[in-house]
């Protein structure tokens, strides 16, 4: 068996290294254009080059959740992709979406600064049952996600293409859900995959349905949201405020209005990190489960788009 | 059965109304100086003088965790002191801890000055297996905030003055256990009640102890901090920060050197805030569980000081 690896953004050779480790029976290299076929690949937004130069892999193992970019590319049909579950990225999700929650909702940027201004100034304190949250998508992430708000005892609601349950949380579903979903929501967490369908679903529309004084919290992909609508809403005060991770570009464009705007905390895309043990690991028993004939988690499904 | 309401910093009013909604046979007055004998008080750091005038009452209850104020008074032995239990406190300490931890361990404050800067940069994720966090004080706070921290899948030790079990958490007592404690904790949140024990507890040794890297979280009382001990820790890289809520005196006086340091975060202690309806339920409830000759939950004892 043989295994390419490429991913853009990081140094192979630790990676490598540890993927020999964990399977000593295949060939495990960097690729470099011209390298031999491989069986497997262990990918990130790899050139399209490496794609067409490697029509016979079976499978891409994606070193993230979001396979969205990878689905942009030209793939043969006859690639399986699969995405990362979890793989630690599930709790950083939770404490990253946690945090600002409540930085927000206890105003403790606000007490912060104006500490750091030399004002000691006590402030009414706010209700969390005034702070309902809406968790958008109810996949993996979003489920951990709802699980550690609800820790808090926020009232949580979730909302997700097909049927789900998840005890204490209300759930929604499908369009027809969407605006009773959003219109009890005061902050909204965006954790659904990035589809043709789910592209610029943070719009005036949608983020203009939350209750007074709603906040947005996105760390799914930057196309979820149109840009100009939020911040024509936080100008209008039709919005608190937002905490964004994902922007339509990254890194976020120089000239970009969102830089340095007094309603919005921003992150490098930093809310979940690849951690690359837990990720070898999955990937490795993955390969192991489908040489053994299993089933495993985590393929996509190209035509919904996760 | 007469009660007076004795609460400084508060406004009497929505207390005393809400107060006389909850146990409309017993007579509730805000008290002023010459005002008839009261059976029981409602109290936050009530003036020498209402003590003094009211020598008859039996329970004094605070409306809050923390009761150094109140048994730095003169009280005759006759007065039960009780303290209020969660109320609504522990969850927010609980997240306040978290959003502190996270932050710290996920250098978000540093990524987002970075973004306002207009500055995108990619850091290497931190381990949350480096960051061990020990509570000091496994009351009904420091139990809410390790069973948050779990949530978050963090390493979790306890301290206490007398054995305790957590599940999941690694617990140590008395001081024959607490250097043991501290040398494996980077994170140390304190919870403790303050007492002539505990007072300047975090100090130069103490805190020394800590793995490198350490970091200091305080959400009790500022009397519990020698705040000479941290500025120089802090100074020699000893430390490599603290978030403070509490402060030996509040407001924070004008020419203290906490204000403005760069290592340190400054909360005007909002940390974990009493919240009314909870509070008033809770005395409510213990108030009719004596008249009915029930023990309740919270009474102090005043040789141990908590």
């Amino acid at each position: 068996m043989r295994i390419a690896f490429c991913c853009t953004h990081t140094t192979a050779e630790p990676w490598v290294e540890r993927l020999r480790a964990a399977l000593p029976e295949a060939q495990i290299e960097a690729w470099v254009p011209g390298a031999p076929q491989a069986d497997h690949a262990v990918v990130w937004t790899p050139p399209q080059q490496f794609i067409d130069e490697q029509p016979g892999l079976k499978t891409l193992f994606n070193t993230g959740a979001g396979v969205d970019a990878l689905l942009r590319m030209r793939l043969p049909p006859s690639m399986t992709v699969v995405r990362l579950d979890d793989a630690g990225m599930a709790v950083q999700m939770a404490e990253f979406v946690c945090q600002a929650l409540v930085r927000h909702m206890r105003e403790l940027d606000l007490s912060e600064s104006q500490m750091r201004q030399g004002q000691w100034s006590f402030r009414r304190p706010r209700l969390r049952v005034d702070f309902p949250v809406g968790i958008l998508g109810m996949g993996v992430l979003g489920r951990r996600v709802a699980q550690a708000v609800a820790h808090f005892e926020f009232p949580v609601r979730g909302w997700s293409r097909t049927p789900q349950t998840m005890p204490g949380v209300e759930c929604f579903h499908g369009p027809e859900g969407l605006d009773a979903f959003l219109s009890g929501t005061r902050v909204l967490v965006c954790l659904l995959p990035l589809t043709p369908q789910t592209e610029g679903i943070l719009n005036r529309k949608t983020l203009g349905r939350l209750l007074p004084g709603g906040y947005l919290i996105n760390v799914a992909r930057g196309a979820h949201l149109v840009d100009e609508d939020l911040l024509a809403l936080l100008d209008e005060d039709r919005l608190a405020g937002a905490t964004l991770d994902v922007f339509r570009k990254e890194p976020l464009p120089e000239a970009h209005p969102f830089w340095r705007h007094p309603k919005l905390t921003l992150t490098p895309h930093t809310s979940a990190r690849t951690l690359r043990d837990e990720t070898i690991a999955q990937i490795v028993g993955k390969i192991r489960a489908m040489e053994r004939g299993e089933p495993i988690a985590g393929v996509v499904d190209r035509g919904r788009g996760y």
